[in-house]
Order: C-alpha cells, then structure tokens, then sequence
C-alpha cells in the first residue's frame, strides 16, 4: 500500500459514518481540538483563519447596513436575566454561574453570558432618550456559554465565539425591517462567501427564541442529509423593552417602548462549511473563507533542479502574494504527501511547478473540488487564478444546491414522510395548518422538526389539507432532522 | 455665555483635575461606560473603533513575524494555575470563580482566565512531538478578568480586551530572541501608529509577571506625569513547559523541555491614549487610530445655499472615500456646536465647507492638535488630506515626545528624588544598584516604583552610586509613580 491510499484510508467514508468522518477530519486537519474542561473547545489556527475570514467578510456587510460594533460585559447579574419570563426559563439549565470573585463569595451570582439580550438591554434605557437617539444598530464579536450536556466540535460546545447584534427602534415596522434586513445579510453571505444554499424562512413558535415575538433562519442541508441552522433574526417586539424599561420620548411628547431585534452568527457555521462541501478526501474550502486559497507544490527529482523551479515559485508568489492568500509548502515531504495533505485540508486551488513548467513558464493549477486541471502561463496567472477561484466558489455553490434539490422529498402522505424521514433522510416539504401540538407529535414520532416556514410560498397561496392534522393547510413548510 | 464657551466649560481642567477630566471625557465622548457588573466596562461603538482600528494595525504586525491567530477557553481549571507556583501566587487573589454549571455544582472549580498560559501550555504538551514542530508562534484575541478592588475605564477594570500571544521554542536564545522581537513590535506599534513615545527596557525582579524568567516592557508618560505600562513581553524560560510537560524531541534524539514567552497589550492602551495626547478641550486621536480621521462639517446661513453645499459634500465624500475615514456631520446641530462636539470626540481634523468654500472649489481644514486652518482645492484634496494627516500623526508624537523629555528628571539625591516625585512628577532617572529591598523601601516611601531599566544605557557602563543605597551602580533606572 504506498502513501497516498494509506492517508485517503485513515479517513472514514462519509456514507458509512458520516459523524466519524466529520470528528476526523476537525482534527486531522487540525481546525480544532477538544479542551481539558468539558465540552470546550480549542479552535487552533488552521480553523480560526476559517472563523477571521468569516469575520471580516460579514463584518463589512453589516456595516454596510449602518451597524457599528461594541463590547459588553461577560458577566450578567441573576435579577437581569429573571425580567423577561420566556427567556429565563429558555436559558436557565445552561447557565454556568460565577459565585466567588477576588476570594469572596458574591452576593448575587453572576451568569456567564449565553447571549446579551438583558445586559444590552440595561444600556440602551440609559442610552435612549429621545427618537433621535434610535435606531441603535449595535453588534458584537464575542464569546458565549451554554452548559451543553453533548457536543461535537463546532457544531455544539459549551462555550463558543460568534457575534451577536442588537437593534433598537421607534416602530414594530422598523423592527420588523431590520429582523428580515439582517436575515437577508446573512443569506447573501452564506450563498456567496461560504457557497452554501440555504433555505430562509419563518422559525414556529415551538421553535423560536427564548422571548422573541418571531424567529427568522436560514437553514442549510448537510451532507449526511440532516438539516443546520446557519443563522437566526429575533423580533423581540416590546418584551426586553418592557423588561428593562427602553423609553424614549416621541415626536409627538409620548413616551413609548421601543421595538428590539437580536440576531446572530456562531462558529457553527464553520461546522457547517464542513459538512456541506467536504468529500472522502477532506475538506473542500469555499475560496473566499479558505485560509489558503491555493497551496504552491514546488516538485524536482534531480538535485540540479531544485534552484531552478525555487527561484521560479518564489517569482511566482510575489507577483501573487497582493491577490491571492498563498501557502508554499517547501517543507521536507514528497510532492505525493504534500498533494494528499493539501486536499485533506481543502485548498481550493493546488499549484503544481516542476523543471519542465519552468522551461515552458507556465504551471499546473488543479481543482481540489473536481480534479480538474489546467495549464497556465506564468504570464496569465494573475488574471486567471482569482478568475479560477471564483469558478470554484460558484461550483461549490452549484454543486451543493444539486445535492439539497436531489434530497428534498415533497409528499402528502404521512406515512411515506415517516418512511422519508427514517429512511432517506434530507428536507421533507409538506403541506400543513400551523399547530404546535401536531409538531411536537410528529418530533416524538420521528425526531424530524419544523425546520423552517420558508419565504418562498406557492403563489396564490397552499391549496389542500395539512399533511398530520387534515385540517386546511395554510403554508408549506419543510420538516428535517437537525444539528 | 455663548453654546461654545458652557461646551467647553463642562469638561474639568486637565491641570486641576487630570483624573475627574479623563473619567469626564471618557464617558462625554461615549468612549465606554461602567457596567451594572462591578468594576466591568462596556465599550461604546466610539471606544471601541478605536479597539478595532488598533487590532487591526497590531494584528497585522504579528502576522508579519509568522504569528498565527488561534481560541483557547475562558475557563481554567483550578488544578492547572497551580502547576506553576509563583503563577497561581500572583493570580490567585484576583480570580473569579465558576462553581455551578447546567444546574449542577462542579466537581473542580473552575477559574475565568485571568491570562493564558497555563491552558495553553496544556495544548503546546500535545501539540509540540519534535523539534520540527517548532517554533509555535500563537496569538489570541480575547476576553480575560482580573477581580480589582479599584476600577477606572480603561485603565484597570474586572473584565478587559487585550491579546495574549504565547509562543514555544527549541532554545532559550530563540525564547530570548522573541520576547525582545515582540517587545519591538509594541514600541513601533505604539510609536508609529498610537504616537506614543516610549522607553523600552526590563522590568526589575519585583515588577516582572508572576512565572516569568524576565519582563520586558514599553512604558510611557502620560499628561498627569503618571507613567502607563503600554505593553509587556515575558521570557518564560522553561517555567511552564516543566510545569505542563512541554517536550519534544531534539534533532540530537534527546528529550527537551522547550522554552515558551508570552506577550500582551490591552483595552488599556485606548486609556493611555486619551492621557497622552488629550487637551481641556477633550480627546486628540492619532490619525491612524481614530474611528473618524476627518468630520466634514457643511455650513449655510440661507437656506438657498444648502442644496449647493450639501451636493458639493457628497461630491468630496465620493472622492475620499477610500482614502480617509470621513464622518459627513449632517445634524441639526449648529456648526459651532459641531466643531466643540468633534473637538471634544478628538478627531485630528475638520473640514468645513460653505457656500464661498463652493464658489471657490476649496475646502477649509483646521487641525484639532494646534488648530491650524488652510484652505485647500478641492483638486487637492486626495492627496493634501492624507498627507496633513500624516503631519498630525507626526506633530502629535513629537510633542509627546517633548511633554516626556521636559518632565524627565534626572538627580543623584535621593532628597531631590523624594522632592521630585512629590512636587512634580514625571519620570526620575538616576544611577541605581540592582535591590529588590532599595526599590521595596523606595516604593513605601514614595510610592514610586521602577517602571523600567531602559536598554539604552549610557555608553561604557554606568558611573557613580547607587542613589538609594550608595553601592556603585550598575545602571541606570526610571522611577515614577503609575497607573
């Protein structure tokens, strides 16, 4: 068995156990590690790039829509977290509580933050006064806790980074608006910079936010067939207003609550580029999220070469180094480990430059997604390896949505959506008459859930009856077990 | 009294009052605010571009020494702070502390970190095999808390901003080498981009961190005469790689322990930067840190002008876009309300534009550090505006630089010393024995303390005595009192 097949079988197959597969490849290609303390995580470099990548592309989106950021405390009193009733009782069995600080018991636990609804919500009373101070359109880059009894790196950890926004406004309309505003930032982002369809939508009630008046996701299909919520938007409506006192004095000398919205991001989404684009091989990177968007392999049998194709890439990574993030690997390794190791750890784009592309001045550029490869002239290079990137990002894209289309299922009948779900996994679109007890009757059934009410409704409105209760459906929705 | 003079008025003088002006402008140009959490802080989106504009510059500094970004856990166990003796005796009166989690007490407390390198160690354990794992060079961007008795924004609150980076080594000379290479980083990041002068140099046995083999540090002078310590960078020695079993394989096959550093700067810089450069008008930001580098402010008397201004703004706004962070001022405020309000928020230049403004094609630029005004061609503008912010940049640091060296006293008498610290603050250089005991005493009776033995010593080695204990001196130090 020579070194290539041995390193493709240290990875499980997907099909077989999808699971395994994604617990190897974490820490194959070392994105993160367990920590010494429970269900904590350590994101290590490789991974974290993926996350300063995230960051910096979403961040600009956002302040593209007048969002600025901020930092609030870590830790938040008990009283704060018991003034809105819904979210408490959310919240409560995942609190790790600070009791003692500076060697002394304290008089009030104070709860690590799980999300903060309640600690943004006590500034902007003192912050907002008139309705010129309003909208607030504030954002946070933090990290959070919720004391989780299972979890998988990424996707499920007790403390985890993401950013949180809070918005306060003058009208429930405005609320409203931008609830649905950011929904829409973060589609565009995971269409476009992670190349991951997704499907947006209204949460039910059973599903929505602890204290939110309405839940908006995006929801994205992994490749084991289960579905992951990629990002939420909260309509809070008047509740944390109410709870913590957010008044301002209108235009017309009223005073009135504002409207609040919250919505957020986590390094879930890393997980999920994982799931959505990584084949038996590996990881397979979106270009525009990819630490590395092309790794440079400089290969040579003969001695005499080796001066020859170095001093060729490393011409070739400074005209580069401006336009693409670049990974030259001179490490000691073959060129056949360095090609199984790149992919495993899924740069989009492999550079391959031996003698002969030297004397020809050109280079081999090659696909991590499908294989495909191409010779190109150094003199081309700057213009085509972006214009390469992007084909891959586009095809990741593509390539994902032939995936979600192939497993979505459509039936009105319960029994073949029982059979669907146990046996074919994927989306289940089905007609259905909003009713939280029949959704909660057929998770016992089938552990499958309402994932989302998506935007996307039949024109002139659902004809037939609802797939569980028979009654008049009055929307489609689309049920999937979950992450 | 007219609007501009009660503006002003507002804000305490620095001479009276240096620390109820700095808690003034602190809060009046919305730079952060305390939370309802004892002695914790919220950044405000103002403080906190700030925050982002220094992370950024930082960050990209690191990364040019083949620093790497990475997430370790806020929690810690009790068990591994004490696995390095003098660590957990330094931390240990400052921690807080998480002892229930999901409803359930914990079996082993679990510590908020108040710094990192005892979990990161753990991982460098795992992580590090042989010597061509090294060096790790790792940074974090994150969260940490230290439970103080006596907060003030910024400058010492329970939870603070900062990195931490934490780098392992094959040798001690590389160790060695990488602490003073990162202790550069600091002062050109400090000098360059904050226009902060500094003095560099070693922390005494008495000031060092608690773990560390030797501290390093950049201290600067602020407005009060007070010294800041600016940022720190630690030779660890084989300290903690005992104490977490940090070894690897040496290219001669025998085991070693490796030698680690750490290295950190903080939410506190943004503190230093209001006390260096700030005037009794408000703030003065540095260019290249400030959230806004230029207010535009539009000015019209008869409403038949405003269209004409108003398009002329957005003309230079699309213009500078790219090149200059601009904030469009376009409030129903007054103009001079605008220009004492942007005055007081710090940033280094305003740009009024009237109807003549208009008619001429010009614009009027008034510098906030010396209040400068020159009237530019719109023309011009792309490249005048950068270049005056460059001019600023530059004026700022030089007159830091001269506040520093009219208030650096230099004395052989320990009576003159006491009489300086005393009456007029500043740093005091003198010629000084290396003793712990000298520097305790000195410390009780003045409540100056060394904040640094600079590198830049006098050529040929220090002559005279001591000035506390008359043994010969071996160098020369700088006493001060500080922050």
């Amino acid at each position: 068995m020579d070194k290539e097949e041995k390193y493709v079988d240290e990875i499980a197959d997907q099909d077989d156990n999808f699971s395994k597969w994604y617990n190897q490849i974490v820490r194959k290609a070392e994105l993160a590690d367990y920590a010494p303390v429970r269900g904590c995580m350590i994101i290590r470099p490789y991974g974290y790039a993926i996350w300063e990548n995230l960051q910096s592309h979403l961040d600009a989106r956002f302040k593209e829509t007048g969002v600025v950021n901020a930092y609030f405390p870590l830790l938040i009193p008990r009283s704060f977290l018991e003034k809105e009733a819904e979210h408490v009782e959310g919240f409560a069995p995942e609190l790790a509580w600070v009791t003692r600080g500076g060697g002394e018991e304290l008089e009030e636990p104070l709860a690590i933050r799980p999300t903060s609804e309640t600690i943004i919500g006590h500034s902007y009373a003192r912050w907002v006064q008139s309705y010129r101070d309003l909208p607030l359109l504030i954002n946070q880059w933090n990290n959070v806790m919720r004391w989780e009894k299972r979890t998988t790196l990424f996707l499920r950890t007790a403390e985890f980074l993401w950013q949180e926004g809070h918005t306060a406004h003058r009208t429930m309309e405005e609320a409203e608006e931008r609830t649905r505003m950011m929904l829409e930032v973060y589609r565009a982002f995971v269409e476009e910079d992670a190349a991951m369809p997704v499907i947006a939508g209204r949460k039910t009630e059973n599903e929505k936010f602890a204290g939110a008046v309405r839940t908006y996701s995006i929801e994205a299909l992994m490749g084991d067939g289960k579905a992951l919520q990629a990002g939420t938007s909260h309509n809070l409506g008047q509740n944390f207003a109410k709870g913590f006192d957010i008044q301002f004095l209108d235009a017309d000398g009223q005073r009135k609550y504002c409207s609040t919205t919250s919505w957020g991001m986590s390094t879930r989404m890393i997980g999920g580029i994982i799931m959505v684009h990584g084949d038996s091989s590996g990881l397979i990177l979106p270009p525009r999220l990819a630490p590395y968007q092309t790794v440079v392999v400089p290969i040579w049998r003969k001695e005499a070469d080796k001066s020859t194709v170095l001093a060729q890439v490393e011409r070739i990574e400074k005209l580069l180094k401006r336009k693409v993030r670049l990974k030259v690997d001179l490490s000691e390794n073959t060129p056949g480990w360095k090609f199984n190791e790149w992919e495993m750890r899924g740069v989009p784009v492999r550079m391959e430059i031996g003698p002969r592309d030297v004397q020809n001045n050109s280079v081999v550029l090659v696909r991590r997604d499908n294989r495909a490869k191409e010779v190109v002239p150094v003199d081309a290079l700057e213009t085509r390896l972006p214009e390469l990137l992007e084909e891959v990002q586009k095809a990741l894209f593509q390539r994902a949505l032939e995936f979600r289309e192939k497993n979505t299922h459509y039936t009105d009948s319960y029994e073949e959506f029982k059979r669907i779900i146990a046996e074919e996994r994927g989306f289940v679109r089905v007609k259905w008459a909003e009713d939280s007890a029949a959704e909660q009757a057929i998770k016992e059934e089938t552990k499958a859930t309402i994932r989302v009410i998506p935007f996307d409704q039949p024109a002139g409105g659902v004809q037939g009856k609802c797939i569980y209760t028979g009654k008049p459906a009055t929307c489609e929705a689309i049920f999937a077990r979950s992450y």
